[in-house]
């Protein structure tokens, strides 16, 4: 038994569950695993480093997969939207900016166009530039987003989308939140906190055992960690992470942490590299609690597509009388 | 057919929807209706205004209902909650504070007590202070909150709240969410933004017309307004409202807004009495996108639950496979 929605006849998958291509943690095992255990693994390509990509591209083999850009930054390397293509991927994940400058490019080949947006009113520019798929991010989503949370915002896409499958993501990290997805309209889910720790992912060891221990009531939305790094993110998205000594340091401060980012910046690129987690962020959003074990992808997976499965087959049973 | 949880045994009732207790949105005329109606209504008993309160008590006639109340406030004006248990509601509300100074009393009568949380260590404090029902509030919910989202938060609690029943409240107003938050584990919704613009809403005309105009896109969490009622709200909360004017104005200058609370805390609150809703704030959550009509509550009602048992009947369609 499975389930089927237009996004799993769409994107021909099993399970109706896409990997986040989250930059630095979504490599391509991770990738390759998501897709085997029947969903769709899309490739983390960040800010565009060429050959972490391409390491990346080979390490998932041939499986089919995604591959995802940050769209600022893919603005300012856009032959690594070339390199990608010649891959034939089942689809161009693009977020957080213009979808419109690279839609053309995309749309002439086979690979699907999949936009992730924080609005309504991004959606109705992504649907504007011809998407072939929306994700609705929730602010409760790990990594970089907005402010408008998952739960009303996919159903005020959802009724604006037409024939465009929709799907949910933010906060999803289990069968009740692919349940409630579907429920809302959303036609499957993306998740990245959920593999975060999983074991393919190429997460930090010292970042795991900070997930795993972390709450939802612990993560908080700044730009600290883009400041240090000095990443020119515009101000309309921010960064979901665990709090952390370093975070609360500077989250009240950031004008003068933009003064310090050369100190700064050093020391948390060094922390980062040794899994110092009270300077490095543990990047995951509010669903935190709900991953609790280091886990293979697969696994992931199948728990979340069975829990989903047995919520639904058994829903009828609420409802009682004639 | 109806749709039967924990909640809708454990209070009695037909629909597993419970109307916010709206700080005077929501009287005894829309609790009386939304218990008309099958779910359960609750008056808003808000900052303690005691003549309000018998007025309100008195209009929802002999209906079954509760009585919320914003517990700091409370606790300056403890003889309400006695003027509230004399009617013998059928729950007491309490939201933003302490429960357990409460809790003895309430627990002491046939009322249930119910807990309005937002973060996992408060449901903690809730259900150690003997709530009968935990509330789950998101972030998205219009009126005050907190900062965790709805869609994480609601199976995060139901995780340790045990046999008690969790009820999510935040961005809920159709069908889709009230079945989503069934597959979440929710035992029902608590619905505030739904009903905003209800009819039998006790909210200004003019209010009630910006509302339905609204986005989610355009809402925004701050202390604006309790800045300038000079309400002395604990940090840890703030309000939802749409972005207008005088929120624009000062969300970015809460420092100089306290000093000159005289005489824009008197503008404000003219504003709302004239329904100037370029001052006053139209106080709705993200979930506004999917309230584009004014309808009698009793018609909201029915067709959340139509629209939820449509989805939970039909859920099984979307497996295939044996
Ligand atoms: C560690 C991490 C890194 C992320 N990096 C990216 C990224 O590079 N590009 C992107 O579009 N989204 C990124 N995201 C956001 C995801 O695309 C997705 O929206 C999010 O993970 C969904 O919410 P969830 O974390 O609650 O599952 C990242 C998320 C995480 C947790
Ligand atoms: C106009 C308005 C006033 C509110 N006043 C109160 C209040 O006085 N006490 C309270 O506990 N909650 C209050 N709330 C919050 C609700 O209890 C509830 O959590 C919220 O409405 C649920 O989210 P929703 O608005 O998306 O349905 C208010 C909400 C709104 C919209």
């Amino acid at each position: 038994m499975r389930i089927e929605t237009e996004l799993t006849r769409m994107l021909d998958i099993r399970v109706p569950l896409m990997l986040a291509p989250m930059a630095g943690v979504s490599g391509g095992a991770l990738a390759a695993a998501v897709t085997g255990a029947g969903g769709l693994g899309i490739i983390g390509g960040g800010y565009g480093d060429r050959a972490w990509l391409q390491t990346e591209m080979a390490a998932a083999g041939n499986a089919r997969i995604g591959i995802g850009f940050i769209a600022w930054s893919l603005e300012k390397k856009p032959e690594l939207l070339d390199l990608a293509l010649d891959r034939a991927p089942e689809a161009i994940f693009l977020s957080f900016g213009d979808f419109a400058i690279f839609s053309d490019k995309v749309k002439r080949t086979a690979s699907k166009l999949i936009a992730q947006v924080q609005t309504v009113a991004q959606a109705r520019q992504a649907l504007d530039a011809g998407a072939d798929i929306i994700v609705a991010q929730g602010t409760e989503a790990g990594g970089h987003g907005g402010k408008r949370a998952t739960l009303p915002l996919v159903p005020a896409i959802v009724d604006i989308a037409g024939t465009v499958p929709v799907v949910a993501a933010g906060g999803i990290a289990d069968g009740r939140g692919l349940a409630a997805a579907l429920m809302l309209g959303a036609s499957g889910i993306l998740c990245g906190t959920a593999f975060f720790a999983s074991h393919e992912a190429l997460t930090h060891p010292n970042a795991k055992t900070a997930a795993l221990g972390g709450s939802g009531d612990d993560t908080i939305r700044s730009s600290v960690i883009d400041i240090a790094r000095s990443l020119p993110w515009p101000g309309t998205w921010n960064v979901r992470t665990l709090r952390n000594d370093f975070v609360e340091r500077w989250a009240g401060d950031t004008n003068q942490l933009r003064d310090a980012a050369g100190t700064e910046g050093e020391r948390y690129i060094q922390a980062a590299a040794a899994g110092d987690m009270s300077v490095a962020a543990t990047i995951v959003g509010e669903g935190i609690d709900l991953v609790r074990t280091a886990q293979p992808a697969a696994k992931i997976v199948e728990e979340m597509e069975r829990g989903a499965i047995g919520l639904i087959s058994q829903a009828e049973r609420m409802l009682v009388g004639r």
